[in-house]
C-alpha cells in the first residue's frame, strides 16, 4: 500500500516561515550531535539554544518557541532536565519533540521515555525499533540501529499516535509520518544519511523548529523531514564520501528554495 | 563616533607569538562547541585541553598558560569547576577569559557569572546583550541571540571594565573592545560567522590563548578578534554556505600570515 | 633498531571484517571528540553508541561487541560509568580499549586509569607520555601533549603489556605497538593528524572496533592504526589545511580498499 506524499508548496511555505520567524529552539540533546544539530538549525535560520541543567531547563522551555528532548547520552542531571523541560513545555503550550534514542534495549531510558509521554509530546520522532519499543511492542533494536522498517512499524505508530495525541514520525529509507489517521510517506533521502552521526537527531530538532511556525504538527513533521532529506539528496550528489556529505548538507539546507523543493519533494 | 582600529603589525606579532609559544589553554566550555573550539586553537597552533570536573579543574588552571570559562551547557559539576578554576587562575596569575553565554534571561548562570567577577577575569567576551546583562543593565537578549549592537553597549562595557579591571570585548557586526579607557573597533568579519555554531565561543578561547603570549590584555583581545575575523572573511570568499565556511575557517586560520593580515586588518 | 611493519593483507582483511560485521562499539568518551569519533566509526561501517551513565553503562558494555573507555572530560558520573563498563566488559569477555587521556599530570584520572587496569583492558592506546605515566614511570607530559617519542617509551610499554596482559599501542610520528613480546612499527601518518582534535581518540575507537572482528589484539591494534594513518596520508594529499583534512579523512576512510592499503601500508 502507498500513502500520500508531501505537498511541495506546503514544504516551501514551512521553509519560508522558518526563515522569517527564526524560532528559538530549546534543545536537550546529546554530546555526540549537539554541534551538528545546532549547525543544522542555523543553516535553516532557526536559533538553537542548548540548556540542559535542571536549574534552567523548565524556565527556558516555557520561554522558547519549541523544545527538543533527545535521550542520547543521558546523565542524572540531563534526565532531570528532560523531565522538567517537558512538563514546562506542556504547561506553557510550547510544542515539543521527543526523540527516544536507543529506547528498548536500555531499561533506564525506556522508563524515562514512557514517563515523558505524560507531558504529551507534539511529535515523537525515532527509527522503527525505537517507536516499536516505546509503544511497548516487541521488535527492539540493538542500540541506535534500527532493525525494522518504518512500514513494518506503521500500525504500531498509528496506535501510539492515537494513544498519546502525538504525531509519530518513523525514519528510514522511506519515512512514515502519521497523526494516527492520516499517513504521509516521504520518499526523499540518501543512504549517506546513515553514515554521518546526528542526521536523525538533527531531524528531531528541525521538526521542533517547524512546529513553532506551523499550526499542524503533521505538516511540521512532514515539512521538516522533506527539507532535510531533499537537502541530503542534493548534498550526496556533490559529495565524495560521508565527510564531504555532512559539510554539503549544511550548505544545501541554507540554499534550499521553492524551485529545489518543487523539483524534488516526493 | 569612530575609534581606532587594530594595528596589523601588532596582530601579526600576536600570531607569531602564538605559533612559537603554543600555549596550553585550559577550556571549560560547552558540549555544543567543544570540538570546534579545540580545532580553532589547534589551527593556530595553540594547545587546547578541556578539563571540567572539580577534582582537576583548579590544579589544571594553575598549571595552564591561560583559561577559558564559557557558561554554555552548565551542569552542577561544570559550575563547580568554573568556580574552582577561575579562583585558581586568579591565585596563580593565569590569565583567564569569561564568556557569559546567555547571561541575562537565565538567573542561575547570571548569578554564577556575577560571582566569577570576584576572580577578576582578564577579559570578558560576549555579545552586547550578554555584556549589558552582566553589567546589571537592562537590555537582556533572548537566549544566545544578541538584540543590541556592540556600539549601544559601549558605555556599559567601559563601566564594566573600570569596575572589574577586565578588558571587555563585545562581539557583533563591528566588534568593540575596551579596557575602560582605550576603545578599539574591529571592522573585519562576515555574516556567515553567525550561521555556524561556536564561532563566538571559539573567539573566547583564542582571546585566552593570546593573553598567554601578549602582555597587554587589550592587545590580546584585539589580536584574537582580528585573527578570527580576517580568517572568516577569507573563508567566506571561498565558501558555498555555512558548512563549507566552517571548514574553510579552520584552513584559513592555519594559513594566516603577515601579508594577509596587512591587507585585511581594519 | 627497527621492527617489523604491518602486513597489508592482514590490514585489508581487518577492513573487510569490519565492513561485513559492522560491530557495535560502546564508546565512553569525551565531549570534545564524541561526534568525530562516531563519524570515524561510521565511515568504516562500524556502529557507534555512546552510553555513559552508570544506570546503563554496565548492561550495554556486556551486550556490545567492543568497548572504548576514554578518560577525557571526566565527570563523576562518567567516571562511575567507566568503572562499571570496564568491569562488565571484563566479566562478559567483551574486548575493550583504555585510552588514558592526559594521565600523569592529573592525579584524579591517573588513579582511575590505574584502577581500570584491574579490569584487564584488551588494548591500551595513548601517546608516549600517557603510557609512561600509566606505567608509573617518569616522563609525564603536560596535559594531552606528548613530550616523549613512542620509541623512547617502548621498553616501558613492553613492561606494561607484560604486567597487564594488554597490547600497548603508543601513538606518535611512528606508532609502536606491542604485546610485550612482538613489536610492530607503523610508519604511515601525517603531521596534520595533530592539528585536528580527536584523531588519537578516534583511533582508540577504531582499535576497539577491530578487536571485535580480529582474534588477535595485536593485529587489531596494528590494523586500526594502519587504516587511520593510511587514510590520513591520502586525506592530507588533497587538503588545504586542518579543516579540509578532517573532512577528507572521513571520505578516505570510507573509500579505503585493498589496493590503497597494498600501496601504502608500511
Amino acid at each position: 500500500m502507498t500513502y500520500p506524499q508531501p505537498d511541495p508548496a506546503q514544504v516551501s511555505a514551512t521553509l519560508d516561515a522558518l526563515r522569517s520567524a527564526t524560532p528559538l529552539v530549546h534543545c536537550i540533546t546529546n554530546i555526540v550531535v549537539a554541534g551538528f544539530t545546532a549547525n543544522v538549525l542555523l543553516a535553516l535560520e532557526a536559533s538553537p539554544a542548548m540548556v540542559e541543567n535542571d536549574h534552567e531547563a523548565a524556565d527556558f522551555a516555557g520561554a522558547a518557541d519549541a523544545l527538543l528532548v533527545n535521550l542520547g547520552t543521558l546523565s542524572d542531571e540531563r534526565t532531570r532536565a528532560c523531565r522538567a523541560a517537558a512538563a514546562a513545555a506542556h504547561a506553557a503550550g510550547t510544542p515539543w519533540v521527543l526523540d527516544p534514542v536507543a529506547v528498548g534495549p536500555l531499561a533506564y531510558r525506556t522508563e524515562l521515555a514512557t514517563d515523558l509521554l505524560a507531558s504529551r509530546p507534539t511529535v515523537i520522532r525515532g527509527n522503527a525499533s525505537e517507536v516499536l519499543s516505546l509503544a511497548g511492542a516487541s521488535g527492539a533494536g540493538r542500540g541506535v540501529d534500527s532493525t525494522a522498517s518504518p512500514q513494518a512499524a506503521l500500525e504500531t505508530a498509528r496506535d501510539l499516535a492515537h494513544r498519546t495525541g502525538a504525531v509519530v514520525a518513523v525514519s528510514g529509507a522511506v519515512d512514515v509520518i502519521t497523526d494516527g489517521d492520516t499517513v504521509v510517506e516521504v520518499h526523499t533521502g540518501h543512504p549517506l544519511m546513515t553514515r554521518v552521526t546526528g542526521v536523525g537527531c538533527a531531524l528531531g530538532a528541525v521538526v521542533a523548529a517547524c512546529c513553532a511556525v506551523t499550526p499542524s504538527a503533521l505538516d511540521a513533521a512532514v515539512g521538516a523531514t522533506s527539507l532535510l532529506t531533499v537537502a541530503a539528496e542534493r548534498a550526496a550528489a556533490e559529495s565524495r564520501g560521508p565527510g564531504s556529505f555532512a559539510v554539503a548538507l549544511l550548505d544545501e539546507l541554507a540554499a534550499l528554495d521553492a524551485a529545489a523543493l518543487r523539483a524534488a519533494v516526493r
